[in-house]
């Protein structure tokens, strides 16, 4: 790996460096999403190919993790194939005090919470800036959708207090389309999120939702970059 | 209507009418599934025809219910020109005395769920061979889950007790694909199912999960046929 001079670079280098020291020779890994996610791939790729660690198997949570996973040597597998999920790495958009995310910027967060939500160690990777008071404050809730439920959802929305937006594509006329063929719903909280838990039952059970993009009680260990005094340091919540 | 002379279906005749009945001019219907369903939509259409009944639109559960009103003249709109449902009708695969239901036989449950939901009245027509005492009996629990959460969703379902299998296509190879292009575990819980409201939150709350054919507290009213010394009747629930 080429060595990075850009501080903000050279912090999200440290997280996936911790991160992908936490995975141990054997484990099935679920590869996450996002920039500290990549480096974290990038790393792993280098420790099998040292020899440092062996027989990993990668199952990526996203099209963007595969494509590092091919690349970085990381051999993938599904699961369908796989019993468990030893660990997995990712990224989010928000980090509360008990360690509850949003998660979902990508339109991914589906694939994500199956994956991550599986495995027996959840390890989030993030820089000092997506940490929050509370929930919903920084960052939009994202829900999945099937098409011809998207009117009465966002309706429903609106009724427990939340404003609705249809996520619309950037390079693809109308709205982003998920991996899975549904619309994402951005949903803004003026006071925030009061209740993650509680919200996320809500949202699971209106007909029509696939998933949201709370993740409640799901994290182990969060890893978190921060820059002080012009240096990169790593520590954990 | 050509007069209809088996018992059977003259009982499904009988019951199909009586919920055409409930229907007044200026609603918006939704159209449910099923063999009951379809005379429901055929009496629908020959009001219309009449003049007993003016200015209804249909929001069909399936391709079913689009194809026979389109038939039996009956325009249509969708959920995103609606901002409401009246009325909506449809069958069912099981039904408890708290009018507490399974559906998903015919692999739509996640669009009637969406509609039915969604009515202000909420009817289901059935032959009496639908009542059970308790939900699980009789007929397996659809589960609609995308195709790459099956696995572990169907591990989760073993963990909470339940028989968990893929439901398998006839005139396709391999898996039956829904509307939505996902696929359905058929679970059986050997005791049945002792808490539909708990249990349809659980499922609903397991990454990979849509939705499942648990519909609790939806069901207004119970249209019920039954043959009674050869002669077919129509009772209320």
């Amino acid at each position: 790996m080429p060595a990075e001079t850009d501080p903000t670079k050279l912090m999200k280098q440290q997280v996936g460096k911790a991160a992908a020291d936490r995975v141990v020779s054997g484990s099935i890994v679920g590869l996450g999403t996002g920039s500290t996610a990549a480096y974290m791939i990038e790393f792993l790729g280098e420790k099998l190919k040292s020899g440092e660690l062996k027989d990993i198997k990668g199952i990526p949570t996203s099209f963007q993790g595969t494509v590092l996973a091919k690349q970085y040597g990381i051999p993938l597998t599904t699961l369908d194939e796989a019993d468990r999920i030893d660990i997995a790495i990712d990224g989010a958009d928000e980090v509360d005090p008990q360690k509850n995310l949003i998660k979902g910027g990508g339109a991914a967060h589906t694939q994500e919470k199956i994956v991550d939500c599986l495995a027996e160690t959840f390890i989030v990777v993030v820089d000092s800036s997506k940490l929050v008071d509370k929930l919903g404050t920084t960052f939009l809730l994202p829900v999945e959708v099937i098409p011809m439920a998207i009117a009465p959802v966002m309706r429903k929305i609106e009724a427990l207090g939340g404003q609705p937006t249809l996520r619309m594509g950037v390079k693809k006329a109308g709205p982003v389309v998920t991996d899975n063929g549904n619309l994402i719903v951005d949903v803004k909280f003026d006071q925030g999120i009061d209740d993650p838990a509680g919200l996320d039952t809500i949202l699971n059970n209106i007909p029509g939702v696939l998933e949201n993009g709370l993740f409640v009680g799901v994290t182990d260990t969060v890893l978190i970059g921060e820059i002080v005094d012009g240096t990169p340091i790593v520590r954990e919540l």
